[in-house]
């Protein structure tokens, strides 16, 4: 049960949109600035980038925001999409580019303590073709996944359990983005993506 | 030195700011909605939102949130500025009032691992006062200065070490507040308030 009185039956993050609108706003809005635009000379691709959020999200270990960020990498992947289980068992194998396996090394290390991300490994990513903006953006990409978990789990949000319905959140992350309505409210909470 | 070019000579979150501006721009609304407004009930003032940013720094040991959020908190404290200090070397025994100490608790678990905040940390700070807003904007803070943190020393970003240039970061952050210009450029470094 969520520790403070927020709208009944509404997961995660979109309950937390409608308690509190003005930094919601700003929190979708960020999440859209990270995983569906980028630095000017980055790389990474929206599959990539959810799959950062998704591997972060399962180092916090908080299972809302990594079923929901799978799932919307599955959708982006399309064909390839056993790629994203196979990062989050194991990133060490994942048959993934060797630049997107320095840079989720580069995010394991900001979860768990940024202080240690070192040269060494930037100057891995960088070997691999890892520009600035993509380093930047895995840094940003991992920092603002430890406020997300932190946000839900901290309030104890509703997890939905059903497969099928992270399925569905995954489509609507992948084909609609992070968009709000113009005034976020209660009549309006099925029109908001869940992503958290 | 940084493991990305940024500007050169300008410190911390500034310069993150320059290097994306569209980014930047979301994360300084955030730390102004968060540091200087609320949730409608909560009852925190600036000074102890402040505080609980440099204590959540302190734990994350992020040396440059935790000196330039403590000089603004000492700064919107005044008279009793050695509050700050107090709370930075032992929140159990600084006087600070029961809620603050509980929402303290709350943050400091936030960082740790927010799965870990239970019915019995927030019952205690309810007992103390605390209102559905205080508790939401608490943990929402930590959160989100896990981000910035994160943010901060995840991608090495320069910091002062003389103790005055915290000092007028502190006075600016206590009078200003977190508010851009139209549009951030290297001319406009020295505008920008400096907060991570």
């Amino acid at each position: 049960m969520p520790h403070i009185t927020l709208p009944q039956g509404v997961p995660g993050i979109r309950s937390l949109v409608m308690y509190r609108p003005d930094t919601g706003r700003l929190l979708y809005e960020l999440a859209q600035s990270l995983l569906r635009a980028g630095s000017p000379d980055s790389t990474l691709t929206d599959a990539e980038r959810e799959l950062l959020a998704a591997y972060v999200s399962s180092r916090n270990q908080t299972a809302f925001c990594t079923n929901s960020h799978a799932a919307a990498a599955r959708y982006l992947y399309g064909d390839q999409q056993t790629l994203v289980d196979q990062v989050l068992t194991d990133p060490a194998t994942a048959p993934v580019s060797a630049k997107l396996r320095a840079l989720l090394t580069i995010a394991g290390r900001v979860a768990a303590d940024a202080r240690t991300v070192d040269e060494a490994v930037v100057s891995a990513a960088r070997r691999e073709g890892a520009t600035d903006g993509d380093i930047h953006d895995t840094v940003l990409i991992a920092a603002s996944f430890c406020l997300f978990n932190r946000y839900v789990d901290g309030l104890a949000t509703l997890t939905p359990v059903d497969p099928a319905a992270y399925r569905t959140m995954g489509e609507r992350m992948g084909t609609v983005g992070y968009v709000l309505p113009e005034a976020p409210g209660a009549s309006q909470a099925n029109s908001i993506t869940q992503f958290s």
